[in-house]
């Protein structure tokens, strides 16, 4: 039976999502819980991976268990087992040719950003600038990569990626309480491609760079160009969608 | 000349505020780095300890330093060596007979419950209890606290404590978005009086004591009769009132 999960994580201890060897991951503790429940290993397949330090509200993963288990059951299993810093929110059932990554038709991911006092409590959970920023001027420096482009600016080079054009279909952002959310809806996302347009935008909302500069960047296709990362620790995978 | 300084923490790596062997302490942290500063050893007097996993607003503490230094320089030069987790919100320049801990004439916590589902993000800043509670009748129950009353029923025993007399001026409790927050300001109060106020309030909240019993709880002055003590990771120290 296939199951599809829709889960949390809190990723400050984690070295990402990824499996690796000599470091803890979300997928280790899941494949880990799940073969215990299963008496039987489990291979876990999620939408894609995060990153070191990244979180997740809502991602999402398959996988096939040999035992028969019931959705709820499952769920209470799972999270008596899993660290406190992981929960699973949902189990489904779903079709034997479904498949997390290959179905997944957009995501949306959430950058938070502290523009008010150094917080001690959010430190790995919103990047802490602790400046004002210009708003109105990071809205429309956003909507300038809203559509079909090569984000090749804004990826780390690699030679197996052999497509760098993605489609941001919305974006958005709001303030509450001097916390800045900046959403991204896309049908795909490169490697540091959320984290790389935040690093760009925040030079915009400093008055660093122009709106005209990041439609260079963006035409430069050059990583180069752009500007540095933003760190992982503002970064959350808020959703993601699939026609079902 | 001394100082006074207005300081958050996020206590979930602590000990507790006072110094002692062979653990982290918030008191530890600040002398080090004080004493590093002043290049001369430090004592910090505080408001009052806070236990082990409990945080604080705006917690408060004097010390006396043998150099000039500027109020806002101090502030920057703290907050550049202390960990991330503590932070120096405001320093004030004080007259030499005040005292952090003598001169205070009221205190406010703050204790904060999730109601609602489980949140990895808050494991250690905001108590997971997960489940609906009788808010109406908590709020009375809380009430019925209020005044000037010997509080032995709801703390820790000690042959070094004389008298087990305090008053809570005023409560108050607000819903919003899950979060229960419980607040309470008193003259004083003693060692777990508000994890185990808490403790009773969740037994009539789940409607496993009525009002009665808390009224019988109070006048036993017997530490058996009430409830277990909540978990620390909800408490916050949130305000310390002084009279300047």
């Amino acid at each position: 039976m296939r199951f599809l999960i829709t889960f949390s994580y809190n990723g400050s201890k984690y070295k990402g999502f990824q499996k690796q060897k000599n470091a803890i991951t979300i997928q280790e503790k899941l494949e880990t819980v799940l073969s215990q429940i299963n008496k039987n290993e489990v291979d876990v397949h999620s939408s894609g991976r995060t990153d070191a330090l990244v979180h997740a509200l809502n991602q999402k993963a398959h996988f096939d268990l040999d035992i028969k288990i019931d959705k709820e059951q499952l769920k209470k299993a799972m999270n008596s087992l899993l660290p406190d810093d992981i929960y699973i929110k949902k189990v489904q059932i779903v079709n034997d040719n479904f498949h997390a990554r290959y179905d997944a038709l957009k995501k949306e991911y959430v950058y938070k950003i502290n523009l008010g006092e150094y917080n001690p409590f959010e430190t790995n959970l919103i990047y802490q600038y602790n400046e004002k920023l210009n708003i109105e001027k990071m809205v429309k420096a956003l909507k300038i990569l809203e559509g079909i482009h090569n984000f090749k600016a804004f990826t780390k080079v690699n030679n197996q990626v052999k497509n760098y054009t993605r489609e941001i279909y919305s974006t958005n952002i709001t303030l509450e309480n001097d916390i800045l959310s900046i959403s991204i809806i896309g049908n795909g996302f490169l490697r540091y491609m959320v984290r790389n347009i935040i690093g760009v935008l925040l030079e915009v909302g400093k008055n660093k760079l122009g709106l005209e500069d990041v439609v260079i960047i963006l035409n430069s296709l050059d990583r180069t160009k752009a500007c540095i990362t933003a760190p992982a620790q503002g970064l959350y995978l808020k959703d993601v969608f699939y026609d079902m």
